[in-house]
Parts: structure tokens; C-alpha cells; sequence
């Protein structure tokens, strides 16, 4: 039999104790959970890009508690949930913000949903400002250790989850109109358009794009990968999310052309 | 029975290979202990730093060898040290700077000193600018694996331990005088005040604040929670380590007071 | 007996979700394995960056697989390959560029390759743009648990391998020239010169030295370890790698010297 398996998503970034924190206090509740950390690089307080990368994560993490905390609201009227999904052996935990929505349509949406904010296994009494801590890890510890959920928080209707409203692209007459939805560490941007939206924009797969941005524009070319494109170019392809990305060939598409996360992009034929 | 646990804090950061080096060291001398990585993201050098993230990060952690690196003395004549608690499953390994002064008083203070830097377990030999490699991780490791901790060193008074000097902060008529310890990935700063030194002060929980510091002054609120501030405006509370705070909502309080670790702050009622 | 090793290095940085998926991966196709992070900070298609930290690290880590990708080739002809040592417990496992050669010369060089790009192991279709996801960790972890090598791939001729091309020191009259190899986050400069270069250019230890480099000029000392210099001084020494390093006692050489990764410095007495 394998470890119960806790993944964990956050925004805490690497300066301080907060991760470790966590996986101290879900070691001391699970000492046989295997704890894999998905990320805690999300940009802070960003519930946007935690939610895509949480999305394009989880069909690749084994089955187990799904634990994901970026929470501008934390200490505020908002809940701390736990969700169950088809997939019974799949539980989302972290705070109802809209975090969760994304990843929950991978595995049925949100079968049903659980008040964890006053669980008998928060650590009493919470800090108002560090859940992740108090509430989130000790609930996901249970949970791993199989506890039952309905023993850990109180059941509502999934219907009065927070949704997470989400940019749209869009095809027009020989353009397409998508967003920046997260930039790597590369510099490559990854957007809201899947691939197809740009074939039926009119651009088919080697073809010369333009791309218009806030930040200027710039020529490049739709390719399948970074070697199909010259040294410092700009290439328009298909991300290991599966969405249409920017990137330009050893160097930074963020910095080429001057964009940020939420930025509209316009790519046509050349 | 759990496998024993190290627990792992440095200021190697993340660029190359310190921190993985430490793991494998640690893993190939005691294949069963279970490795915690507090945080490696102290700030180069600041030993202060390291003490207060220990401190913060050891409760909720599980007992076993806390290893913490922060080293600027490194090759030097200062001593590699491992101390003994009152919990005699908990033992601390490092350099003998201070750095585990804070964390030891929450287990009664450093009960035994063993002076660790010719213990048999160090690699031979020994870089001179690497001991978390070549005396640390396999002291730590030796412990985890259930070394009596008289094999791994000579003991000498704990009274010759290297305390470290903290800020202290004050209360004057009408005024709350504290300093920024450390400074979080939102930007949020923590001080060395405790909460009720604000209320000492004359600052009422709700009530509107006036921060001076070096960078310049701005008004804020004395609140739970960062929900309980308007989005762009500074607040005042406590954080998740019980330490007086301030952040800006949405925003980094860093940046906008224009402070740095080590700063004085006054805080009065507006 | 111990779970069986993979150690991971990349450069894919800990903003995203990319290590966090490649965990999930190996952890979904050998849920025994324990995954050693080398590090993930490599910079961004820093080939050589990368086999540097691999050779300073590998001799530290437990015999296993050996999972390395800094790809920029990613999606190209270039070869994706496992390759086999002296060490029968030792595989090495990533895109064929180069950045395994110097680890490889650890255990006695490439014995074997086998291109494992259209392993049985392969997530189907595999992403031109995450091979670490989708042909390496899958891989490795099939290594990991035990599959034999050349079910995985095609055998070929190691000499077939790309070979990396790396700056070679060289020792003048009175005068040593070396190239700076990989900047910590201290900012010590790693050269790839030994420090008895140093000596055969008359500069003995606890000298005065000259340093020249494209960012201007310095004064310091050869010297054995930080505490030999005065705080804010510029000093030479063996580093934990093994190699000529400088450094400035609680500061930054990088910034003080103003180079860069693959600059050139020469170093005389004084």
C-alpha cells in the first residue's frame, strides 16, 4: 500500500518558514503522508494563476488530498473548504475563493462541499492571518490520515462556492484575441487560447503571425517548438499546458514584449 | 514507529546545488530519516533572521534533529556545535553563533553543548567554506540515526554558548517604538513588538494608527485581519509568529514605507 | 532495504508548477521512489551551469537515477538519452547536450546510451515543449523501479554523445587566467581553475593578489577561508567545489567586480 499522498500549492514563495511550517504541522498530524509541493512560487495573492497551475497539475499528482492556499481574504468572512470530486479518493482543501474551480472540472466539479472553518482539527485558537497553518494543513492532514470528511467541517451546497471569473479569447475576422494568463520562468507566456483558435484565426501551423500588445509589436512565427525558430525570435506554439504560448527562442518573451499577466494579445497572419 | 526527522533551515537559497548536496549527505548517512526544509530562503549571512524563522517554525515541527545553517563565520575559530533539550528527542546542530538561541529556549534552553567539529561522522576533509556538507548534515544525520550525541562531540558549558543581541523594543508616552526582523514574500513586515505593546501605547484594536520610520511616515489602522483594510491601505497586527505587524493591503508594506530589516518604527494613535 | 533514488535537477525555477509535475509523475509511476532535489535554480538554458552543479553534487547523492534537464533543444532532433556508468546503480537521465558528460566522468564515463525517446514509457502524444514531464520523468521512474535499462531505449555508440565545450584555465608568467563558471547566491564567483593554479602563478597562500576583469580591477588576499579577510575585502579561495573562487567577506563579489557567468578574470600577485 502506498503513503497517502498530500500535494500542496500556495503563494508563500521561498523567503520564510511558511512552507516548511505546513509541512511540519501535516507531518505531525500524518506522520505517513508523502507531502509533493506543486508550487509555492504563485505570484502573491494571485487566485488566477494559482488556479491554472493547480489545473495543469493535477492530472499528473497521484490521487490523494489536493491542498492549495493563495488567500487574500484569509482571516475574513470567507470559508475554508473542503471538496469532494467523483474521483473518491480526490479532496480539494483551501480556502472558497474560486482556487479550486478549475482543477475540480478536471475530476466532475465539486460533488459536495464542506465548512472546515470551525473543524475540531484547526489548531485553536487560528491566527487570522496564516490558515495555511491553522486551518488548511491540519484539515488535509486528517483527511490523508482517513478521517471522514463529514467529520471535518459542515456540508453546504456547491452552488454557493465562489466561482472564479476568467478572461475569454476570442476569433475574429482574421485575428485572435487572447489573454496572458501566467509567465514561466523563461519569460514564455502562456494564454487563455488553445491552439485551434489560432488555425481558425487563419493562421495555420509555420506561417508568419503578428502579434499586437500593450507593449508594442512584433513579427514572429506559429512553430511546434523552440528549435523551429531562430535564435532571439519570437514563436508562437503549443505549452505543456496545452494552450497557445509566446516565447522567444533563448530569451524572454515577457520582457520582449513588455507584458504582464491579464495583458490582451492580438495575433494575426502576417 | 515514524522514520526520524531532520529538519533543514539555511541561507543557501535556491541557485545551485547547497541544499541538495546537504539532503543526499543526510540520506546516504541515515537512509530512514524523513528530511523537513524549514526554509533556505534566509536572507545571506543574517543570522538574526535564520533565529526568528527557527523560533517561529519549531513548534509545529515534529521532534528530531534541527539542523540550521546560517554561517558567516564559517571556517573560522567558531565552534560547530549539537545541544541537547529538555526534550531528549529534540537536539540542535550548527554553528555556534546564536542562531539556535531562540529556538532552544522553547524547549527549556541548551541543556548539554558538545563541540561537534572533529566528531568522527565529519568528512575528511573538511572544505573550509562548507561545513553544512562536511560537519552538519552527517552530525544531524549520526543523530537521526540514533548516535549517542557523547559520541559526536566533546562536551563543554553551555555558558560558553555565542548569544545572539536582539533589538528590544520600548514603550514611551503615547508611542510604540519597535524594528522590522524580517520582512515576508508579500512584503509584509514582522517586528520584534508584541501586540499588546501596541494596546500599552494607547493604540486600541480598530483604531487608526501613525507610523514613522526612516523612509518617510504614513496613517494606517490597528486590525485583525487584512480584510479588515481597505485595499491599498496600511494596516497594523498580529502575524501568524504573534508578532506585531504591518502590511499594506494588496500591496507590499516594503515598499511603500520604504523600510529594510533592522529599521525602527514609531507607531501612535493618530 | 532502502526506497530506491532519483535525484532531479533543472532549470525550471520554482515559479511554476513544472518541478511539482515532474514529482507527480515519478511518484505516480514508482510510488517507492525518494526524489532528491539538486536543485531547480539552474539558470534559464544554462547547459553548462547545470553539469557544473551536477558534477559538484552527484558524488554526495545516493546511487540511483540520476534525472538532469536543462533542455533548450527541447521538441528538436537532439537525442533524449539514458545512459549507463561503471557504478551498476548509477543511470544517468535527460536530453543528450552535454550536461551529463562531466558527472558521467564520475563513475567512469558513459558506458552505455540508449536514445529513450520513444521509450514504452513516453506519455502519449508527448508535449514538443516538456519532455521533463513527459519522456524524462516517466523514464527515470521506470529505471527507478526497476525496469531494465534496455527495455527503455536503442542502444548507440556513446561516442555518438554531444560532448559540452568548456573554457580551459591557463597559467601565463606571474599570472593565472580563468573564466568564472557559476555565481551562488552569495555572489561568489566559481571559477574553472584549482586552486594550485594559483600557486604555480607565484601567488602563494596568504598573499596579496591582483584581480583583472572586464568590470575593472581589485585588490584582496588568497586566503583559506571568509574569516581570513576583513569584512568588505575582496578574497580568493578554495571553494566547496573544489575549485578558485572569490569572494567579498559579507558582500557580493559578483556585484563588487561586476561580472558575469563566463567572464574572464586574471589573477596575479600583488
Amino acid at each position: 500500500v502506498s503513503a497517502p499522498v498530500v500535494t500542496f500549492l500556495s503563494d508563500y514563495g521561498y523567503e520564510d518558514e511558511f512552507v516548511g511550517v505546513c509541512h511540519g504541522v501535516i507531518a505531525q498530524r500524518c506522520p505517513a503522508a508523502r507531502i509533493i509541493d506543486v508550487t509555492h512560487g504563485i505570484r502573491a495573492h494571485d487566485v488566477r494563476g494559482g488556479a491554472l497551475a493547480l489545473r495543469a497539475a493535477l492530472p499528473y499528482m497521484p490521487a490523494g488530498v489536493h491542498l492549495a492556499v493563495v488567500d487574500p481574504g484569509v482571516g475574513s468572512e470567507r470559508r475554508a473548504v473542503a471538496l469532494t470530486t467523483d474521483d473518491p479518493r480526490r479532496f480539494l482543501v483551501g480556502p472558497d475563493n474560486g482556487l479550486r474551480m478549475e482543477a475540480a472540472a478536471l475530476f466532475g466539479g465539486a460533488r459536495e462541499a464542506f465548512d472546515i472553518g470551525r473543524s475540531p482539527e484547526v489548531l485553536t485558537p487560528p491566527a487570522a492571518t496564516f490558515h495555511g497553518r491553522d486551518v488548511f494543513a491540519p484539515v488535509a492532514a486528517a483527511l490523508a490520515d482517513g478521517v471522514a470528511v463529514q467529520r471535518l467541517g459542515e456540508l453546504f451546497p456547491p452552488a454557493d462556492l465562489v466561482m472564479l471569473e476568467m478572461p475569454r479569447p476570442r476569433v475574429e475576422p482574421g485575428a485572435l484575441i487572447a489573454h496572458v494568463l501566467s509567465i514561466d520562468g523563461y519569460g514564455n507566456l502562456s494564454t487563455d487560447a488553445a491552439p485551434h483558435l489560432l488555425l481558425e484565426a487563419g493562421v495555420a501551423l509555420g506561417a508568419a503571425i503578428f502579434v499586437v500588445c500593450a507593449g508594442g509589436d512584433a513579427g514572429g512565427r506559429f512553430v511546434r517548438t523552440f528549435a523551429d525558430a531562430a535564435t532571439g525570435s519570437l514563436l508562437c506554439y503549443e505549452d505543456g499546458r496545452g494552450a497557445l504560448a509566446l516565447a522567444v527562442s533563448s530569451g524572454s518573451a515577457a520582457t520582449c514584449l513588455g507584458v504582464s499577466v491579464g495583458d490582451e494579445l492580438t495575433l494575426r497572419a502576417l
